[in-house]
């Protein structure tokens, strides 16, 4: 099938949507032969597709390398970069040299990071092995790693030469990761498409049996999606910022919780039930299309009620949130469901409500 | 008098050069008014400067904190960069904060990374406060950080929203660290300016008498024919590299005799020695033209001979350099006096040559 593409200026890159394209040594050539690879995995990861990469990547005329890294959310952190870092010194990696970030969002930020800032930056090529990564985290360039002060403190805007996505690989996910996905498939319905979210509705039940087809599609049409949103606004300076719907009550679920308790996608889908309350609370929602969107969530097994937090709590941890903006913190609402709008006007009160309303 | 400006589309920027300027609130305003807005700074750099400085942009209606490092090299690590990160949550700054580097190359590029990716990315200012710095590395957005294995090896492209040169601030500066900055002025010369050769060679007494008038002129000379490679060639993809002349010899000089032992003008001086003497040997530039490259750096007090380092140790260090591309060494060779050209296909045995002529 035809890859889509990421529309930006020379930026411009493909993404490979398909089952078995992980090996696919053809579609890596173009990019890497006859240079360095440092493929960038963790101890999970690295048992079920690194060596299939491997030989792809040799086949292709690559001199690659593995870099493993350990399994999670700590990965994103100066002690794993500075690792990487050093193996790709270690290993006579030269500027022209591509990391393969293969992985979920935690190797893709890492290591798209690493690419980011080795040698005033290096080209990398994402191969995302979840479905967060594949809908969502690999698409757009937003690399990071955290800070013990918050998450994704320290990153960069940094695009991948390609992404390859292999739904096969989402074969050996664990259902409570597939699940974290869809939360941000479920997301780009919400905010920029009614049909998908229909769509979602109908075929919620294949997706979660991990038809093959049905995943292909969500994939792609998640990808399709967000590619165009960053294709407006690569740096987040306007529209791009209703990719966070759910995002901002999400991080304060995380944050307060503590990472790694809650999934981000778990987070991110209790945070949309919050912001579509508060849609409705605001006048831009019928309530119901918030009960749609709560509905959908809890058919993905995902939950609509938040940890028991104290609400003080929640806003406190909003407003030092990256997003906020001189101390404001900008909510994404949805204006209907398909669209959305940003607010950083809103009642107090309603933030309160909204909150309350999807309590424990 | 008009700033110089770096052509760079939505990225440009202008220089102002003067005496004074440190502290011109109105050169500040249209970049910080009503921002959060970060000094970084060093205990060498901060008593002399800093409230100047912060009381300049009060008025220009910032809210400023200072975030000072230790002086020196070591300054360029991961960890100085994590208590710079962690400075700037603790005091709220947002994605539309501004961070202000003042001091030396070391803190433009330290200041300058930390500046690329907290947050994924905030503005900065140059406000260079030495001759090395106010010449070359406050100019073209190069920043980055040293790691174990290699200076600069974990950076950014990340161009500044203003550079502001006081050459007040010179006066300050130990004449070694003065001297070291001519380094890069002469090198200006001899690659892209024949006139400013002969104007360098007719003033370097009123520039080692820190004449304002001289110095004034040096730099922004400097900072225009740099300024126009930069705008031409924003990456270093192709031409941006003769901006390394005496640059590939210099850094073998560097590592070879531990960093800060030898300042980098002080190596880049006798690099271009080398360099000049490697195009004498390979028929590009003539002997009294090599000549008056090597009487200009002694005249400014450099050295021309180079450390005691066996030559093999030499042509180690520069297949290991960054700009080595695929294990190739890349040199910048003078085509004529004010031309340089880039060559990677030189007899070994001519720079063998060209590092013993100029052994201690």
């Amino acid at each position: 099938m035809q890859p889509l593409s990421v529309t930006l200026g020379d930026r411009s890159y493909p993404i490979h949507i398909g089952a078995g394209l992980l090996d696919d040594a053809k579609i890596y050539a173009r990019h890497v032969a006859s240079r360095n690879v440092a493929v960038v995995t963790n101890n999970v990861v690295a048992p079920l597709y690194l060596e299939r990469v491997q030989r792809a990547l040799a086949q292709a005329g690559a001199r690659a390398v593995p870099v493993l890294v350990e399994d999670g959310e700590r990965a994103k952190a100066w002690e794993t970069l500075d690792r990487v870092i050093d193996a790709l010194l270690a290993a006579h990696c030269g500027r022209d040299s591509v990391i393969v970030a293969l992985g979920g969002g935690v190797i893709g930020d890492l290591a798209g990071f690493a690419a980011a800032v080795y040698q005033r930056g290096v080209a990398f090529i994402q191969v995302p092995t979840t479905l967060l990564a594949q809908v969502d985290s690999s698409v757009g360039g937003k690399t990071a790693i955290n800070h013990a002060r918050g998450k994704n403190m320290v990153g960069a805007f940094h695009q991948p030469l390609a992404v390859i996505a292999d739904v096969a690989t989402l074969d050996s996910l664990p259902d409570r990761e597939l699940r974290a996905g869809l939360a941000e498939v479920i997301k780009h319905g919400c905010i920029l498409d009614l049909q998908f979210v229909a769509w979602l509705e109908a075929n919620m039940d294949k997706l979660l049996a991990r038809d093959r087809a049905a995943l292909g599609h969500a994939v792609r049409r998640s990808c399709e999606l967000k590619a165009q949103v960053v294709a407006t606004d690569e740096r987040e300076s306007g529209l791009r910022a209703i990719l966070n719907f759910g995002h901002t009550f999400g991080h304060a679920i995380e944050a307060g919780v503590g990472y790694g308790e809650w999934l981000h996608g778990e987070a991110v889908a209790t945070g949309m039930v919050m912001a579509a309350e508060l849609s409705v609370r605001s006048g831009t929602l019928r309530r119901e299309d918030a009960d749609r969107v709560a509905a959908l969530i809890a058919r993905a097994g995902l939950p609509v009620r938040g940890p028991a937090l104290p609400i003080e709590r929640y806003l406190e941890l909003m407003r030092v949130d990256k997003k906020a903006s001189g101390g404001r913190v900008r909510y994404v609402l949805l204006e209907g469901l398909g669209r959305a709008a940003l607010r950083s006007d809103l009642d107090p009160g309603l933030i309160r409500e909204s909150i309350a309303a999807a309590a424990p």
